[in-house]
């Protein structure tokens, strides 16, 4: 596997082109081998940053655009400046461009709060070979159902909370994954206190119910889904009807089928659900990964 | 102001003992104002790991073992292993003697579960001058009370919400905290979705009610203050009673006296909360401060 490549980008935020000067595009290739960040960034003191990843196949970024517009939103929602779209987006194709070509590459965008009493943001992007999921795709992984603490309604009435942002305090969500490991399972389902379901860890979650594709709604402070936005695409134009809704717990029961989609591994069928086994439907799945690939 | 002091901790935990050689304590002092950390270490990428804060007041630092057992505890709710005792000790130690002697020094322990792939755990230790809060100390704050979303029982039916460890995923902690400039306050006093007082984002909760203080009990989820321990040795010998219980939020309002607690900024007394006036015992305030002083 090749060295994973890292450009750090000088100048994440818009208004910050004063000390620009001729041929600076705001970014650099630096050696993502070597340490690069400071032991005072807000970043890793304070877990006070926001960060996109973005999958590349064969040298063709997906959905940049609409990850940058997440990522704006996700800055904005923790009132950090808003990143500069193209000198994002310019450093996105240059990580691209500098690493080896290879069949799935994933790249990942941070933006922190930079090193404290600074007040200046710290922004890279790093480009890596990303792991091969094709046989996860079809194998599919065992889930749990996790309570996420929140009430469903915490976003509108805590916005403190900072729910639905890719922040990079993320730590519940490595935690949540091991408590699925100790029960024999790869990956968690989180519902609200209230008994509403929210997302995975790191991927949105889709339920079939017949000729109804469902997903829950953004108002209930999950990530909105890039994938699950161009999933729901392919299952229009295969027939279905899809909506973003409030599901309750009980939905996941009646399922016919639940897939995790998300940017790197696209989408996973759900083979079990606290140990009940869950339908998979291996062609439907199939199609739905290549509409995703764009292939 | 001096620069500040870096040591990077190169056996952090314990039973990395293997490549060990005569005269490596398991850390080294390293320039703290170069880059030191990988921007793949998942401290950043995931704000996975914990910290400690300890406050050390000429040349001597205040309950080092009390945070090192904190920190050892805070490790073990995120299963990362367990921190080397004496390596941290000693690490601190260094820290302090490589700074040029100031008033106050704020030590700083940090250890992630290191950069992702290797399994090998990230530690190190700054110290830096801190800012003088004497002023803070007379004159107080003014907080606001804001819901943090988790019900008062969460600890207990959720721990992979790993409440009451103090991890780097901090962000909501920062949050909180532009919430209350926002309303023209400086601090936060947290309290669940189900109505009981919780901890402020940095420092814990005193309340004074008549010859009675109290502060909300560790199985609500907060981290176990160092500093309330201490405080609260202060008022059995100034005659009060103390307890560690549920506090309604309704307690708030009846009380004659509230504090915030913390190891570097110590005793600060809370002037009004969500607006309204508190009374402040500024000579009770003032003995309380000598004390956690060692004074």
């Amino acid at each position: 596997m090749s060295p994973p490549v890292l450009i750090l980008v000088s100048r994440p935020v818009v208004g910050m082109s004063d000390g620009r000067t001729d041929g600076d595009d705001g970014f650099r290739l630096a050696d993502a081998g070597a340490p690069q960040l400071s032991v005072f960034d807000l970043g890793v003191t304070r877990g006070d940053g926001v960060f996109e990843t973005v999958l590349v196949e064969g040298g063709r970024a997906t959905d940049v655009d609409a990850h940058l517009a997440r990522f704006a939103r996700s800055a904005h929602q923790v009132d950090l400046p808003e990143p500069d779209h193209t000198v994002w987006r310019d450093a996105v194709a240059a990580a691209v461009a500098a690493h080896p070509p290879v069949g799935s590459l994933s790249v990942k965008l941070v933006l922190t709060r930079g090193i404290e009493g600074t007040g200046v943001p710290t922004g890279w992007v790093t480009a890596r070979e990303a792991p091969d999921f094709a046989a996860l795709r079809v194998e599919g992984v065992r889930a749990i159902v996790l309570d996420r603490g929140y009430r469903h309604d915490a976003p509108a009435t805590s916005p403190w909370l900072l729910l639905g942002a890719k922040t990079l305090s993320y730590q519940v969500n490595a935690a949540a994954l091991r408590e699925a490991a100790r029960r024999g399972a790869e990956e968690v389902v989180f519902t609200s206190s209230d008994g509403f379901v929210l997302e995975a860890p790191t991927s949105s979650v889709l339920i079939r119910e017949g000729g109804h594709i469902s997903t829950p709604s953004a108002e209930l402070g999950i990530v909105p889904g890039t994938t699950q936005r161009r999933a729901f695409e392919f299952f229009r134009d295969e027939g279905f009807e899809t909506e973003a809704v409030r599901l309750r717990t009980s939905s996941l029961l009646r399922a016919d089928a639940i897939w995790l989609v998300s940017s790197v591994r696209q989408a996973v069928p759900v083979t079990a659900l606290d140990g009940e086994p869950l339908t998979v439907d291996a062609p439907l799945t199939a199609r739905l990964n290549r509409f995703l690939s764009g292939r």
